[in-house]
């Protein structure tokens, strides 16, 4: 079979630092010729401006809609701080998702034994925690219209931005939530503010509809995204799979994320709908920035992105014992006390960003 | 001078329960002749459908205008489920802030150390938590225009709302943040998403230019909604004065109550705008819900309605003192150990909620 196509945008900050140590899982899976992939690099967020003036080109968007699958690293630096509203580095994720109809946003919240003590929720509440939000998209307030600034006649101004959410925007997006449900513990939460919002009150009819006719096996409940945030903090461990809209999700993927305490461990995939061939498009990425702080000084963690290429080897290459090799090697390393800065632990030994992606090799 | 008027709310559920010890309270205020109220009760949510078919009259509005303060409970429940998105209970809550330009919610997230062990978070992170989150209450997604369901002509259906935000909006409840700062760290955030939606990039640059040119001493930093959510469980502490929009306010405020752990013990004061004598309508309830499967068991927790009572005083009557006397006999109450079921621990005294009505009574 033809090579799997693999775009890499490492991006910003860290971005590359932790790119580096992810190609070296796959030039390992190469050279052990277990697979073969046809690699190639790209500029986005800061790095595209610098070059180019746009945070991400035509040319880079086209070769991501040809690509099997995007690896993303992070975009963004106080260096692009002052850049107009339309061209700042994170319009580079906003149009790959966009034009790349990449609707459904994957966000696992997993606390691994080892880093249990690293979150700041108790370790009874947060023990084997192990969520699934499922965020859409491509849509929302995200990219609804009219949006804007408008000066009024009395010199005031006025901010505008649009929620919309059609029928199908919603089925698409929880169809992907009810299918997951059913590889894991069989139910999904939807989460929206149906008591003030009418899309929200859309989303969850539409919800319920689709729950009834197709998946009457996965059990359904509804949230309020209020409660929602104050659950995730109370007993994050009630939720198995989690759907709901772009604004909502942005929030509560990013608070589940930090119940489990560490972020520089987690992976995240957003897919586009398979087409007739059954392929699909899709970004893989850390849920964390580009740490522009920390950037060049080798202390990043690189696991993040590593667990993405692992989320990325499931998804879209379909090589899943592939995939549950390289978590293993993560999780290896994590028992083996081996810690970057970010979660290191009294007793552990520090390693750089290089020693921590060798040690995983070494596992491999 | 005038009897101050106040007007009392229950509502549903553990609303009226609560609020029967509360006024316990104004009585032993009235009886020692430290001041006198003209106090009247109305109906909202539930149990003004129930009686008139609407959550809130107009009659009931007329006389919350026409009152110095409105102390709230609660509203909602099961019962009330399925009635008209425009009648649910809720709009009861919506209508007051709305027609009285209640615009200010300001939403305190302490932790008393008694009851330090009832977060979730470690004792490390939380202890001695102390923050003050202002949140819009009157614009923003939860009024603007358009709004609504329609149908498509392809059959589908579209759900939208709109947020709006101007900049006269932005700058009132900036300043009540800004306030407030000076009475306590003289530190404000200021929360949005200005990285992807507009109506955040106006507030951002709003705050911005109003905290230059008026509250130079307040020291101001602005912060992504997302990254607002993770911080508060991260690190809650390094939060003063959080100011941000009404949806925002809604899921973050909640979450920082959350983060204290006693949901029942937190109060919230929804404020307009000061007319030319100074006068500022005022609305005062408890964060916690109506809680339908505790109402009438006894064992709902009266101390957040008890708190309310205590900010009512201290904002709307100026009575600081009788405020902190009030405050000073729920937190002796608890150091004596007595708990309310929700707050339970081990060794402690199990308490009803009169019970627990009673020992404040004692204490003042
Ligand atoms: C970079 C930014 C536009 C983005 C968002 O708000 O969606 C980020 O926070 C995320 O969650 O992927
Ligand atoms: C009751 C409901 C409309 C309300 C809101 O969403 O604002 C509530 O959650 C609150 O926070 O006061």
């Amino acid at each position: 079979p033809a090579n799997k196509k693999l775009l890499l945008l490492p991006g910003d900050g860290i971005g590359p630092e932790v790119m580096q140590e992810v190609t070296k899982v796959l030039e390992f899976f190469d050279k052990k010729r277990i697979a073969s992939f046809d690699m190639s690099e790209g500029l986005v967020g800061g790095a595209s401006i610098d070059a180019t003036g746009l945070p991400i080109t035509p040319d880079v968007v086209a070769r991501a809609k040809g690509s099997d699958a995007v690896l993303f690293g992070a975009v963004g630096g106080p260096k692009w701080d002052k850049v107009g509203f339309d061209v700042r580095p994170e319009v580079a994720i906003l149009t790959l998702r966009r034009e790349l109809g990449l609707f459904a946003n994957l966000r696992p919240a997993t606390v691994l034994d080892p880093l249990i003590e690293a979150s700041t929720l108790k370790p009874d509440v947060v023990r084997g925690l192990d969520i699934m939000i499922v965020r859409e998209a491509t849509g929302g307030i995200y990219f609804g219209e009219p949006r804007g600034i408008e000066t009024l006649p009395d010199g005031q101004k006025r901010g505008i931005n649009t929620e919309v959410y059609t029928t199908s925007e919603i089925e698409r997006v929880a169809r992907v939530a009810f299918d997951l449900a059913r590889q894991r513990q069989g139910r999904v939460c939807s989460v929206e503010k149906a008591n003030v919002m009418e899309s929200g009150l859309l989303w969850r009819q539409t919800v319920t509809a689709l729950g009834a006719a197709e998946y009457a096996d996965v059990a359904l409940s509804h949230m309020y995204a209020d409660n929602c945030a104050m659950q995730l903090v109370r007993n994050p461990r009630q939720f198995d799979v989690i759907v709901t809209g772009n604004l909502f999700g942005d929030l509560l993927s990013d608070l589940a994320s930090m119940c489990t305490g560490s972020l520089g461990m987690l992976p995240s995939a957003t897919l586009g709908a398979p087409d007739s061939s059954g392929r699909r498009l899709s970004l893989y990425e850390p849920i964390h920035g580009s740490a522009p702080d920390i950037a060049g000084k080798g202390v990043a963690n690189p696991l993040a992105q590593t667990f993405s290429l692992a989320m990325l080897l499931r998804y879209s290459f379909d090589m899943k014992e592939e995939a549950a090799l390289v978590e293993k090697a993560c999780l290896s390393v994590l028992e083996q006390g081996l810690r970057t800065p970010d979660i290191m632990q009294d007793g552990k030994t520090r390693v750089t960003t290089q020693e921590m992606g060798t040690a995983v090799m070494r596992e491999l």
